[in-house]
């Protein structure tokens, strides 16, 4: 029996393309069963989109065209698991309950629910919890002679963190019913994290060796605004991995299930169980935070992720011009490369570079040697005549000093304004530039640098920012001046202004904001470590730039 | 027995302040029991702020520093009912289990969790499941010889939304044990929602006739972010309202339950029950959506709101300076006039006039006008000279035409620009000025009008900001000049704008929004109302000046 594996890449709601997604498959009329990801059938995340009627009644409109085309196709050779939402509505149309499914179609019949997602995951980015009702129990879904476990997605993992265990549950079926798995399925539309791919393996493999059966797993491709779907699908059998398909593009794979007696590979060495605690539950306690440095592999993980995301946000929000300012330091030139790295046929970049009085040459100098280097146009837009007429018509109104914090964010702020006014001129896409440093610590003005359609590195740290500059001019051939990955980071607001006069050296303060964001160590545990108590504090307040203190809670 | 009911006033983990007022409690000595609202010990809404370990550990310190009060305390004629969080921490400090309860205090004793909720709301703005385990079944506290059911906010309804049925559940308990209750307790943070204390209080009189008992409802105040809790704490006995408290005003009140033959006034007339659908589902479908216009009552229930969430979002910040960017038009009249209701001793609040070369004689005079009827600073600040240059700037550097869209949005990121300037010079609060029909339809431009610290008019439609302005010159003296109301809404972001070029009248466009976003009609429903279709598909798009289209989603 064939496994046809689709890693499909579809927008949200676009119901005519999976609708002629699956018109094609059936046209091919490949035999075998035909296995799609979770929610294929409208998209994931849909969040309060699934309660919409608007939504609703498209999805139900498309849902009884796929019935029809299923229905008459005469292919019986052909069986399709596909996920979906399973409605129950009101009268009025409006949802009364949602249910994650499995949709089994077969040519000539309709379309049938046969499992419901049993663990929802609601923690961290998920809530599913808020639409879904929790499915009632485990399946076996029979067909041909074989027997196939269902499962979807969060299904594979357990632990006390959770209230199931659909993996034992299953397990249960399976004894109760005296039945051996041919097959354990999985749809999925699990996020992209760095570094998950290898743990959700271990645990597969588990789930492999736990059944005596081959374990597949189909994932979704996909950016669906700040999260990644990765694809990365896969088949084990025992702790042989016998199908990877490739991470962030749309492919489709065929996987054949051998003879019963030859279709478990059998366990070659005791792996112990992976349980979602030991895989995703916060590093803590008891160890120092580092941060863990990036090897050439993760740099090109990384790389390779943050220009799919970029590219996903830009396609769906319908841009193909990119407007970036650039300062000479290292936050923008690495944007600038990195988008010019994932840039397509017909697409547009374009560098601004908006001095003022206190922009030193340098900054212009390495600023056009980065646009020569990348072959991006470059234009300089000096705010120094705005800044000093801003200045001026304050002078003139107000007795209030212009000094300080005032005189500086205004010169990001006319940035931010002009950066805009281009976007509007040209119809191009503002990306920001700020890091996850920067951001953790407010380190930016608002509506000044902190303005854009995207953040693309907010979620690296300064030092990794650092590390993928020097890992792409290693690998592309310097694309990078080096005197921007040399010269001390500095916000040019104010004369020789420098990064550090307001933060810890960027080694130590992403240390201390690995330890409160990932390790989620306290304030008293980072000192007790040996991190200074005022290089802690300044790591958890904002020390920048910071126009409006954004907290509503007393000062932890 | 007296019961003291505390409708508490505090910020989120103001452990001090809450440490104060309990202390201050004990000294006054009052016999009875005495009760505080749900999570009244930390502070609601948390969200992620209860997994923080220097959260938690500071709870801990404050809980033990309780315990310790507590039992020193010799006062026997006191019991104290607390909500707060009861945690179960790994070896590692870190949460494993979150149950929001009811502590039950008593002087001499240590601090003892006796009801954990059984409702958690996980719908519109609740999260609740994401953090709570849930409560395992009812409770009936015994004191005194009173029996007294414990309940806490969302455990008050229920419906076929809701998973249990805490009520049912309290009432088979009593059954069970042949107990009658004589006073059912529910401590609450319930978030403000226009038009919903009425539909509280019936659902109480439900329950007081129910349990042939008082029902007593603590509710606390406060203002986080975009929420308020209103307080308008009560009592009611049968169907009559014994006692009744102030609204977004901390307050304490005493009802003393009178003797047992006494305890409950019969129900004079048949109540129906009142489910949480009747009273919080939306209201859809068979009818055609309309704004009910608001009465004098509701003009001041929502000025109230309006001006009590501005402070604490003020207070809460740290800023006693407003600025207001003024442009002649109703929006910011009508901010700028709500802010100086709500004044305090102490506070200064500016309003700023940016004219443009589009701006007309008439909106300098009409914003004088105003600040001269309000009392407050009024000063100019023209962008002709910034805007020209701008333009300039761009006309040397780039070959684009500066027409349309990018001269209408530069205007208003200059403004934006220019008011950030003010709030740094002086250290002033921002205050945005949109509504919510201008919101809706992405009418505002980005890093321009739409800048801003909190949202004043955000849950206000643009014919409900006219009704409250009529109703403020009614009520007090004519404080906004006439033709400020009768003028015809303009950006003046182009020669001769007006709303209606872009827009659909307000009259219509508001209650098209009102169908889709509280009736929850489809497009396709509104058009069967008789709605203009093109008029439908302006109104569920972004219309006016968007930068960009901020969906992941095909358009739907």
């Amino acid at each position: 029996m064939k496994f046809h594996i689709h890693q499909t890449h579809h927008t949200i709601a676009d119901f005519q393309g999976i609708k002629s997604y699956l018109e094609s498959i059936l046209e091919q009329g490949l035999p075998g069963v035909h296995i799609f990801p979770e929610l294929f059938l409208c998209g994931y995340p849909l969040h309060d989109l699934c309660l919409q009627k608007s939504f609703i009644e498209k999805y139900q409109i498309f849902m009884s065209e796929l019935d029809e085309l299923f229905r008459g196709n005469k292919n019986s050779d052909q069986l399709f698991l596909l996920g979906g939402i399973k409605y129950e509505l009101t009268e009025d149309g409006l949802p009364l309950k949602l249910l994650n499914v499995i949709f089994k179609a077969v040519p000539g019949s309709s379309l049938e629910a046969i499992y419901a997602k049993q663990l929802l995951p609601n923690y961290d980015i998920f809530d599913e919890m808020k639409y879904f009702s929790v499915g009632s129990g485990p399946e076996i879904l029979e067909y041909n002679g074989l027997k196939i476990g269902l499962l979807i997605c969060e299904d594979m993992w357990s632990s006390s963190f959770h209230q199931k265990d659909p993996v034992h549950e299953l397990k249960l079926l399976c004894e109760e019913k005296g039945a051996s798995l041919d097959m354990v399925v999985n749809l999925s539309a699990s996020p992209f994290v760095f570094g998950k791919t290898e743990k959700r393996m271990d645990r597969a493999k588990f789930i492999s060796n736990h059944f005596e059966s081959p374990f597949l797993y189909v994932n979704r491709v996909g950016g669906e605004d700040e999260i990644l779907f990765d694809g990365q699908s896969f088949v084990v059998n025992g702790d042989n991995v016998e199908l990877e398909m490739p991470r962030f593009k749309a492919d489709q794979a065929t996987y054949e299930l051998q003879d019963k007696s030859l279709k478990y590979k059998k366990k070659k060495k005791g792996s112990g169980a992976n349980t979602w605690e030991q895989l995703f539950a916060a590093r803590i306690a008891s160890k120092s935070p580092k941060l863990d440095p990036l090897t050439p592999d993760d740099c090109e993980e990384v790389i390779e992720a943050l220009c799919f995301g970029f590219q996903e946000y830009a396609r769906k929000n319908g841009f193909n011009r990119f407007t970036i300012a650039l300062s000479g330091g290292m936050d923008s030139a690495l944007v600038l490369a990195l988008i010019k790295l994932s840039l397509k046929e017909g697409q547009y970049l374009e560098a601004i570079y908006m001095p003022s009085i206190h922009s030193s040459p340098l900054s212009h100098e390495l600023s056009l040697q980065l646009c020569e280097s990348l072959g991006i146009p470059f234009k300089s837009l000096p705010i120094k005549f705005l800044h000093s007429t801003s200045k001026n018509l304050f002078s003139q109104t107000f007795p209030e000093s212009f000094e300080g914090l005032t005189d500086e964010n205004v010169q990001s702020r006319l940035r931010g304004m002009l950066i805009y006014t281009r976007s509007n001129q040209i119809g191009s896409m503002v990306v920001n530039t700020s890091n996850k440093s920067e951001l953790a610590v407010g380190y930016s003005t608002q509506y000044g640098d902190s303005v854009g359609a995207i953040s693309m590195l907010g979620d690296l740290y300064k030092s990794e920012v650092f590390t993928i500059a020097k890992h792409i001019n290693k690998t592309r051939n310097n694309l990078i001046p080096e005197q921007i990955i040399t010269r001390p980071p500095s916000a040019e607001l104010r004369p020789d202004q420098v990064d550090t006069e307001s933060l810890p050296p960027y080694e130590r303060l992403d240390a201390i904001l690995e330890g409160l964001l990932t390790y989620r160590h306290s304030m008293k545990d980072l000192v007790e470590f040996g991190f200074k108590k005022d290089e802690v504090e300044k790591s958890s307040t904002c020390t920048g730039r910071p126009n409006i203190k954004d907290t509503n809670s007393a000062q932890l």
